[in-house]
C-alpha cells in the first residue's frame, strides 16, 4: 500500500446466515474506522431469499461507504462440505455486488488475516478481536458483532499487507 | 405437476466456467422445447467477471422465455473441494437470479434427475442425454452441448415429478 495517499478499504467476511462488514481509512499508517457492521438474514427463509438480502444490503454499504479497494477471505476449506456450499453460495452473490461496483478484490486465507493483526497465523478469534480494538483508535468500547470484527480484520490486513501478499483479482 | 395447465420451466446446470440451460413447456404430458443454450465464461477472466457474466445473461434468459418455476440440481458432492466452491459461487448468483425474477425454485440431486430421464439413477450420462432428445419432439438433430442438455433434463425432470420429490424452496 502506497504510504502517500489515503485509501478506504471494506473488509467482508462472508457467510450465508450473517455477513459482516467493516470499513477502515487507512492514510500513511494510520487507520480510522468508518463503519462496521453486519448483514443478518433471517435464519429459516429460503436461501434464495437470504441471497438477495446479503447483494441488496452489500450494495448498500457499498454505496454508502464509497470504498477504493474490497477485501475478502479464502474460503475455509476445514468446514464440512455443506456448510462450504452455504458459504460459497453467499460468496459468490457478495462477489458480484462488489464487481458491479467495478472494484478491485483482494484475497487472503484466514492464516494470513490472522498473521498480520496478531503477528501469528495460529492466533485465537478473540486475539484478533482484540487487536482489532487496538488497532483502531476510539472503538474499544463499541459494540461489535465476531463477524463485523473478522471483517475488519481482513480490510486491517489488506491495509497493512496490500501489495505484497495479495491476489489482485480471483482466478477460477 | 397438475395435468390440466401448460406450465414453462427452466432447468439451469450450474458451472462457473459454462452454465447450461433448457426451457421446456409441460402440457398434460407433452413436453415442447423453447429454448437451449449455455452461458460460457471467459477461461482465464476473473471469477467476480463471470459471476457478473452468470448473473446478467441468466436474467436475460428469464426476461425472454418467462418460464413459471426453475429447476436446479443440488451441488454434487462427490467433486474437490476448490471445484465444489467455484460451483456453489455460480450457483449462489443463479439463486440470486432466479429470486430476483420472483420464480419458485425446486431442487433435485443428479440421482433423481437420471432415475426420472432414463428409469435409473445411475445412468450415464450420455444415456441421459440420448433421453432428453428422444423426450423432446424435433431435437433430434439440434446441435446441443453437454450442459444445455442436462439443463434439459433437470427441467424434464421437474416436469415429470414436481409436487412429489421437489422441495420447493432450498433451505439453508
Amino acid at each position: 500500500m502506497p504510504h502517500n495517499q489515503r485509501v478506504r478499504i471494506l473488509g467482508i467476511d462472508p457467510g450465508s446466515i450473517t455477513t459482516g462488514f467493516g470499513v477502515v481509512d487507512y492514510d500513511r499508517g494510520r487507520l480510522a474506522l468508518i463503519e462496521q457492521g453486519s448483514i443478518s438474514t433471517q435464519r429459516g427463509a429460503a436461501l434464495s431469499e437470504r441471497l438477495v438480502k446479503i447483494h441488496r444490503s452489500l450494495r448498500e454499504v457499498i454505496a454508502r461507504t464509497a470504498p477504493q479497494a474490497v477485501a475478502i477471505e479464502t474460503p475455509f476449506a476445514g468446514r464440512n462440505v455443506s456448510s462450504l456450499v452455504q458459504l460459497a453460495q453467499a460468496r459468490g452473490v457478495i462477489l458480484l455486488a462488489v464487481e458491479e461496483a467495478k472494484l478491485d478484490i483482494f484475497e487472503y486465507s484466514p492464516r494470513s488475516v490472522k498473521s498480520a493483526i496478531v503477528g501469528f497465523g495460529g492466533a485465537e478469534k478473540d486475539q484478533v478481536a482484540k487487536m482489532v480494538r487496538m488497532l483502531l483508535p476510539g472503538c474499544a468500547m463499541l459494540k461489535m458483532s465476531a463477524d463485523a470484527s473478522d471483517a475488519l480484520a481482513i480490510a486491517i490486513c489488506h491495509a497493512h499487507t496490500a501489495g505484497t501478499n495479495a491476489r489482485l483479482k480471483i482466478r477460477a
